[in-house]
């Protein structure tokens, strides 16, 4: 019987080069439907896979009552883990970091404030409440809490299309905190609600365009500082920008160009060296503070204010006041309040969750992202009512602490004292601190942000997600910092659709000595089987695509048919389609349709419709939709393509030698 | 060496019934990549998939000049296709069917202007020129043209949002024909630009559900007529409908209740037997006509619209007369105008596709979707010059078409010439046909939408389907037509990114006695491997999912973990995650992210990631963005997951002997 088959296939076949000889296994293998389960089970398994797919609740298992809350506890206060087993040996290390990422905070905090048009000193608040309470809350041992300058850019950005920060100051400040009391209640309640599945949507490429297109909007905006220009254009796109500084090039100060240049020349070579260096990481982390007491230095003792360098100015002194009564919660901006909110939040979570992931990977431990959500949107909640605005975990402030060895939150809180001294007693010393030294710092700190390395990968690995990146690129620099990240989502997310409806249909042949089907167009020695056309569909069936797997079947259908006119010698018509539906992960009403119509029209032509290993879902569909079952006789529906073809090679045989 | 692997297997697996016999094909089979393509090809291939999937060029391939102009024009006007061919057996054909659907589209077309809030006789001009265009341009041989219930109504109520039909029914008609104008533009555009996929996106769930919601709104409007108030609200909703019905009850007139009730009763009937016996046809067809025959008399002979039955009134005569003029392209409306055509096409393209294509199948022929799109759009934009208002293949006519044995676009024309000469002589003899009756065609008509057999299928196949169709179907009833199918449209697209961001990962077990892997949960022999994990992905790996396949993979080696403890006998510890990637037939620059962490994360536990059977396009871009090509090394790359455990099985043998 094998023999014969092969001889068969063999003697059909001798335009190709390689002989298909399909192994044949006696036994035939049922296609099996899973266990049945109620509609209700189904609902909720789907909704564990949705919004619990880490399974949180794993630890809870077996536990006896009391565990169980010490286990609650400490999942909702992870300070409660580490804090019995810390250590002077911890608490030293944690020293050194926790006084690094100070000395960048305290200049870095001075300058995202001004980047969002607020007082300086907000940006100092923010580096002192926030930190102590994710220290409390957060989950991961190395993220370094406070401004950033993406999400103090978009809120600047934002609220200044409706309120002047100039104008109307205190109107100003209020928006802001209630943004940030937005920004937090939402970024809490993604978490709560385990939908924090949303930032994914912000792919690599995008999130890469993005930061690139911020990163040089914000270089562009330190023009102002660096150049000394007084008259500087609102706007923030690179056009409006750059006509600005070239139209005012009367206001350049040279002193502030040149006391300017050397800052950042200097910033940028102690960055390099950190960089080529990670061990050296405490020379770019301590040359922001530096220039800012040199500069500060060079200006007192010179008088430069009095020749064209602009400095900070008086500055108040003091812990945070309280700002609940300044949070907004009706009148004319509220629109625009909850829009800020709502994109700064989710902006700097997914910085937050990104920075917290990439050093949990590194140390091997685990961060829960829903909960990381609950912890930064709480720390943002808080942060409203003691005048702090929008914070998270920062990239490069975050890298500085992993690499100055910090091991557990306590980096934050020994931050945040050092914060709260520089407050109460130190505000003065930066009377005359130069603005141009802060527009170097920020400079300096977002170059990074612009990820050449990345960006070439991307190229290398995939066309469309650099189209993506590019958009959001181009996006940001030329249209609007949230526009252009908008740009860059919907086309990721249209990419995905378009890839739903345009699913991939592949030929199928014999690998030689064989029963193992594979594409015709990847395995070059993959022979076709005279009168059968075996395909194979990649991806759930459904409403958006069975009309196109309709066209393109009937397609694949045509082809044949003329490489059979072509090749006269081959004489065997088309008799079994073979549908591998192994890939074909889910279908729908729809679905259903397209494979019973496909069924009947293959009927017509004489052609039989046979389907190959559906899994579970389908299999259950497929039975409930069709009453008569048609479908799924066992002559029309195998186990593996191997088993199809040599069943049904075999029938054909009995079929043609009793018509010779 | 087979059997000792046997023996192995089958030592480690005291606690199963089964033992799991992996045949051992001595000869491993390689990976292969796909020939190399530049990115241009692939873009090509890429828009040719999306854009041409029924490779309409086809038949010119091959072809001399000559042939392929004529096959070009043929192409453009299908008329040229089958005209040289027709003769008087057809004609008679087409005749019989041409009259049966004329004395349809005559009531029909004064119905539906009404429900369009359009003059009566806009409909029978709609009913003309329409006609006439799709003879020539269409590919359809039973589509049968003209205005239609759900599109009216569309148009009628979005139009009334801005202008009044009563108070200014001379803008509101040129709004209408705008309206049309914009619509038959967006479609023709939609077909020539090979976009009509986008219609795909009305999924067969959405579609019932919003035909049935549209026909109760439709039916509901028609208690005007059939209870004979005047005070009617203008709005559509079923709450307010039903509260204006019975708040003006003292506005009812019993001689229009009863006769209204008689005439609908009447035609229930008619259309009850010509469901039953499809032969009886022209009994629900010429029941209309003959029942606007009836009342019309009956009205004229006891002057009963002195008794309180409204009578449509006097009508103009002659032929449609020309409309560009009255076209808007600026003003005050043309948002509204410009959403309307947009709405009301792709509503009308649906259901004249939709019809085209059902009728095509049972006669086993094809329709171009796109070039059935250009052919409605053309006949729309030439009806908007011509004083007709949106029109489309009807699928209530089409089928009387079909049973009326009509062989091809010439029934259109002899209906057409039909209604020509009801232009030209009859209108006067509609003065007294009672609006009541007209109400009773429309309810009869529209009653056959609401499918509730269609219903239940999609609520026995698949559940979720279901819901969207209850969200279409109460939407239209309680919000409004228009937001109601994109609340449906919304829900399945967020259903389809769903499944994407959480796609289907599944446990392969070795079915005992052959080297398939299936799913564990499907099939209850499949036994697993110790010492492996092997998982079937179903999706293609991307920005939206890599994060939940990072968790669901972590928690399914969890699991095995925990399973192992529970059988200590088992003493087989993780050495191998097997990932069959036959179902991933894409990657992004996240998803390949995924995989090389996945590596990294699991080489610190021990355990070797194994990949199998990668698509071309997931093998180049692994190849591509791995320089070391760790994951793609011949001891982690298998053809096939048999072959994979197999090969690995031996080698640890081989290890774990050298440890004893």
């Amino acid at each position: 019987m094998e023999g014969k088959v092969e001889q068969e296939l063999g003697s059909q076949n001798h335009h190709h080069h390689n002989h298909p000889c399909v192994e044949i296994s006696m036994e035939i293998h049922k296609v099996e439907t899973p266990p049945k389960r109620s509609s209700l089970q189904k609902l909720k398994n789907r909704l564990k896979e949705t919004f619990f797919p880490d399974d949180p609740l794993r630890q809870f298992k077996g536990q006896s009552a009391k565990q169980k809350w010490l286990l609650g506890f400490q999942y909702i206060f992870p300070v409660l883990q580490w804090g019995p087993h810390y250590d002077l040996n911890l608490l030293k290390s944690d020293v050194v970091s926790g006084l690094t990422i100070a000395s960048l905070a305290i200049p870095q905090g001075i300058s995202y404030a001004k980047l969002a048009n607020l007082p300086p000193i907000v940006g100092l608040y923010s580096s002192f409440v926030p930190p102590l309470v994710y220290a409390v809350l957060g989950s991961s041992k190395d993220l370094a809490v406070g401004p950033v300058s993406i999400a103090s850019l978009l809120m600047g950005s934002m609220l200044r299309q409706e309120v002047s920060p100039a104008q109307d100051p205190l109107l100003f400040l209020q928006l802001a905190f209630t943004s940030t009391f937005f920004a937090g209640l939402f970024q809490a309640s993604l978490g709560f609600l385990r939908l924090g599945f949303i930032i994914d949507f912000l792919s690599k490429a995008t999130l890469i365009g993005f930061m690139a297109g911020a990163a040089i909007i914000v270089s562009l905006q330190q023009l102002k500082a660096l150049l000394g220009i007084t008259h500087f254009t609102k706007e923030m796109g690179l056009v409006p920008v750059m006509s600005s500084v070239f139209h005012n090039t009367k206001e350049w100060s040279w002193q502030t160009i040149l006391m300017g240049f050397c800052f950042l020349v200097f910033l940028l070579v102690t960055r390099h060296i950190s960089m080529k260096k990670p061990k050296l990481f405490w020379v770019s982390a301590g040359a922001p503070l530096l220039s800012v007491v040199v500069s500060t230095l060079f200006v007192f003792a010179f008088k430069a204010q009095h020749h064209g360098i602009s400095v900070i100015g008086k500055l108040e002194q003091g812990l945070n006041p309280p700002s609940w009564n300044m949070l907004h919660f009706h009148g004319s901006h509220m629109g625009l309040v909850l829009k800020t909110g709502l994109i700064t939040g989710i902006i700097s979570l997914t910085e937050g969750i990104a920075v917290g992931r990439t050093f949990a990977a590194l140390k091997n431990y685990q961060v829960d992202g829903n909960k990381e959500m609950i912890a930064i949107g709480v720390m943002n909640v808080v942060g409203s009512t003691t005048s702090c605005y929008i914070t998270t975990g920062a990239f490069s402030r975050s890298a500085v602490n992993h690499n100055a060895g910090a091991k557990t939150a306590v980096s934050n809180i020994i931050m945040a004292v050092t914060v709260m001294v520089t407050l109460l007693f130190l505000m003065p010393l930066f009377q005359y601190t130069p603005n141009l030294v802060l527009g170097a710092i920020i400079v300096t700190a977002v170059i990074g942000l612009v990820d050449i390395p990345a960006a070439y990968q991307i190229w290398k690995v995939d066309k469309f997600d650099f189209v993506v990146m590019l958009c959001a690129f181009f996006g940001v620099i030329f249209i609007s910092v949230q526009e252009g990240l908008a740009l860059a989502v919907g086309i990721s997310i249209f990419k995905m659709v378009l890839q739903m409806t345009r699913p991939k249909t592949v030929v199928l042949g014999n690998i030689p000595g064989t029963d193992i089907f594979r594409n015709r167009h990847q395995y070059k020695d993959a022979v076709p089987v005279p009168g059968f056309l075996i395909l194979s569909i990649q991806a759930p069936i459904n409403f958006a695509n069975s009309n196109y797997l309709n066209d393109r079947i009937l397609r694949w259908i045509q082809d044949y048919e003329e490489e059979e006119e072509e090749n006269i010698k081959m004489h065997s018509s088309l008799r079994f389609v073979v549908l591998d539906l192994a890939a074909v992960s889910a279908i729908d009403t729809n679905g259903v349709t397209f494979v019973q119509e496909l069924r009947r029209v293959l009927e017509k032509k004489g052609v039989e419709l046979v389907l190959v290993n559906p899994v579970g879902e389908v299999m259950e569909k497929l039975k409930k939709a069709d009453g008569t079952h048609d479908l799924l006789q066992p002559n029309v529906l195998f186990l593996t393509v191997g088993e199809a073809v040599s069943s049904l090679f075999s029938s054909m045989k009995g079929v043609s030698s009793s018509h010779v």
